[in-house]
């Protein structure tokens, strides 16, 4: 009596959870804590409240509590964009002629093109409760700082962005929607802090990385009364947040009866993968069900599948605290030819516990056979995907390729985090064949570990 | 006991429409039929098959049939983007301190970007049916040309774009998106045709127009084998394809008993206008309810408000049909300072007799004022218009601050056609204040009217 399943999946507003769930509270192993980088002591609530928001910062600390409430107002602005669809992959299903049956859950349709909101709006929630000025942030390929600019336009808050030089120059478009939501977009490294004049003096040609616009950030909340720093990945908070993905989609398929075999999401800092598999996690800590889950990650910044489990720093300019991950250390710069996000050098410390525990899975992909699946996946689902949930769908493919080869009907969920629209740069090198496959040397990373912290 | 109106309404991919709806049915007075250019006499059937499919001239010739079926493989299609939500703008009411209540339908929210999906796909289904190899089409700001590539992508069928030159070297994105779709895109004039040859050597420095590129991409249709050409507005056929905008927007309205006061819509070639309106306009026509219809065109290209009502060329190479609207005459070209679609010399038949008739009203806007609503909307609302849209948004805004004046509760629909994430050169010069209003002068005009084909 399994009820015909719609193309898109779509919950009702009042279906949507009520609660974000801290799979903290369901880990035998807890992440490790911040430790402070000049100490190596754990950070201290006191000493957090100087860059983050207080009830942020409570919540960064809290491995505790399962259930957290979604303010009133946070829910307000998720019924602007939310509930996402959980679609049924039926053309792609077709097309590979497999018996698989591919569910993603698409958080592509807002206009920061991604599921970035999710978290800007609550950080950017928290600082307006707090009766801050303003925020202050970096952002790399653009996604991020795009959220965060449309968070605070709602709320009324000034928001300041460093934007990587590179991005800034080459993404003059993704500058600009920001500046339509008011925000202030300087590229990075940039003269207004002493870290940037520190590395322009040292790298005068330098176009910037994610570590070092994250230091100015920090930098421009410390020293500016009324700001807080915050940031779009990595943090236990964000991937709290973040598991408004998953409740979604796990409501969704639980309204169908469906049980998901794989579970599948790109990873760079690790947003959107934890927000996905978060109360798949739970069930699988708590021993209530099992599921496959594989992280994907660029192969040519490969922290799990290459890096190191140890504490490093989480920017370049070794201001903020140490966190227990997997890096390929805080120097680790990928090749220029990298395109998209999924480009920093560390992990959420929550996914590389799980991952070290051996509770989830993790795989490298080849950025052209990750634009392959992308235009496969645009030609008949219609959705121009972004390069970094690109890599998801690669390997959904794949192992709907495999389900082909053995007969079995498994059921792959897979997270499509946005769409690529700023990204036909990217697609252009792909189309003209001018994109490149570099994976960095065992070389190049014993010489990034060599240079991690050392940390009794 | 009203239900409690969400924020966003989505009908359940069952309650779709089944049937497009032919608002030619319900007209007492039908749009004056197309002309060939040569005799003068009204387009026989046999005329129109040798530029459009078989199927796809009996829709345009049809203006008795109400309702025509969706064939089951477009209804698939459909289901992969829509139903499209209709939005109930609660952060824009309250923003504004309105006792207006306002809805947009949002069409967006697909890759194409835009509305124009809704046509291309039938128009393509119908090539594939006749068995033809592909289609040839005409882009200006992009959005019909990634659309029809994306419907031809699924369905396997070759597809060549003329786009405009000056969009093709200004929007290199747009043209990758196509190609990403699999479609060959031609700046236009070019060297591939007869016509774009006559042009570049009348005009070297020409950077091409869409009536020019219209003219390009029929004669490429007619001189190859297998290939029609397809249009994405002004066509009977295409308002009857975008009636789907329509039909969902009154399904979702009557689900939860509301009844518009006002509907808005922008107005290029009326693709958008003309399919939100259909069943409005047919209970209208029928006697069956009112509704005050507002056209918003741009101040630069006004064919409603400044046009002549007459038998005019729809393409500069004069080889297309003659066709009875409003029109600026196929030689006018709207100011270069004019951002996004909506540069159309004419006017959908239909709408224009309609309009003609008394039955539906048309203001022009300024687009620095365009601007100002596009990017008060995006702060409140979330997503980033098209600057086409935005033109609706400015008249929506302006109609609830009325309200506000007079206290009246007035319930306001407006189609929110698409995204302007392609759109960002315009939005930046807008930020930069580098935007002018041009409006052409009597003068223009009455020389452009000058040169009218003169028709009994």
């Amino acid at each position: 009596m399994a009820k015909e399943i719609p193309y898109k999946i779509y919950l009702e507003e009042n279906e949507m959870p009520d609660s974000w769930y801290n799979v903290r509270a369901d880990m035998k192993n807890k992440p490790a804590p911040l430790l402070n980088p000049g100490t190596h002591q754990p950070m201290t609530a006191a000493e957090l409240g100087g860059v983050f928001c207080d009830d942020l910062v409570a919540q960064e600390l809290d491995d505790t509590t399962a259930y957290i409430p979604i303010p009133d107002e946070i829910r307000s602005f998720y019924r602007m964009y939310r509930p996402s669809p959980l679609v049924r992959a039926y053309c792609l299903e077709e097309k590979l002629q497999t018996p698989a049956k591919i569910y993603y859950k698409f958080e592509g349709n807002n206009t920061s093109g991604s599921h970035k909101l999710n978290s800007a709006i609550a950080q950017a929630y928290y600082a307006k409760k707090q009766g801050l000025k303003g925020v202050t942030t970096e952002t790399g390929a653009g996604q991020w700082g795009t959220a965060l600019s449309m968070a605070c336009a709602y709320l009324g808050l000034d928001c300041k962005v460093f934007m990587v030089k590179v991005s800034y120059e080459q993404k003059p478009f993704r500058r600009e929607v920001m500046r339509t939501y008011g925000a202030s977009v300087t590229p990075s490294p940039s003269p207004d802090t002493a870290i940037g004049r520190r590395i322009l003096a040292e790298h005068p040609g330098t176009t910037g990385s994610l570590g070092c616009a994250i230091s100015e950030a920090v930098e421009a909340a410390t020293t500016n009364e009324g700001y807080r720093y915050v940031l779009g990945s990595v943090l236990n908070q964000v991937l709290l947040h973040q598991s408004v993905i998953g409740l979604e989609t796990k409501a969704a398929l639980d309204k169908y009866g469906i049980k998901p075999d794989i579970i599948i999401g790109c990873a760079g800092g690790g947003s959107n993968l934890g927000g996905l598999i978060s109360p798949f996690m739970g069930e699988k800590l708590r021993g209530e069900a099992d599921y496959q889950i594989i992280a994907i990650e660029p192969a040519s910044c490969p922290s799990f599948t290459r890096g190191r489990f140890a504490y490093d720093f989480a920017d370049t300019g070794m201001i903020c605290p140490l966190a227990k991950m997997y890096t390929l250390g805080s120097n680790f710069i990928p090749s220029p030819n990298h395109a998209g996000g999924l480009r920093y050098h560390g992990m959420s410390p929550i996914l590389s516990q799980l991952y070290h525990d051996g509770l989830m899975e993790a795989r490298s992909v080849e950025q052209t056979s990750v634009f392959k699946a992308a235009e496969q996946f645009a030609r008949v689902e219609g959705i121009l995907p972004a390069p970094e949930s690109a890599h998801a769908i690669r390997a959904a493919i794949d192992e709907a390729i495999k389900c082909k080869e053995t007969g079995e009907e498994k059921t792959i969920v897979f997270g499509l985090t946005g769409t690529g629209y700023f990204d036909m740069v990217a697609y252009e090198k792909f189309h003209n064949g001018e994109m490149s496959d570099y994976i960095p040397t065992d070389e190049e990373l014993e010489a990034s570990f060599a240079k991690l912290p050392k940390v009794d």
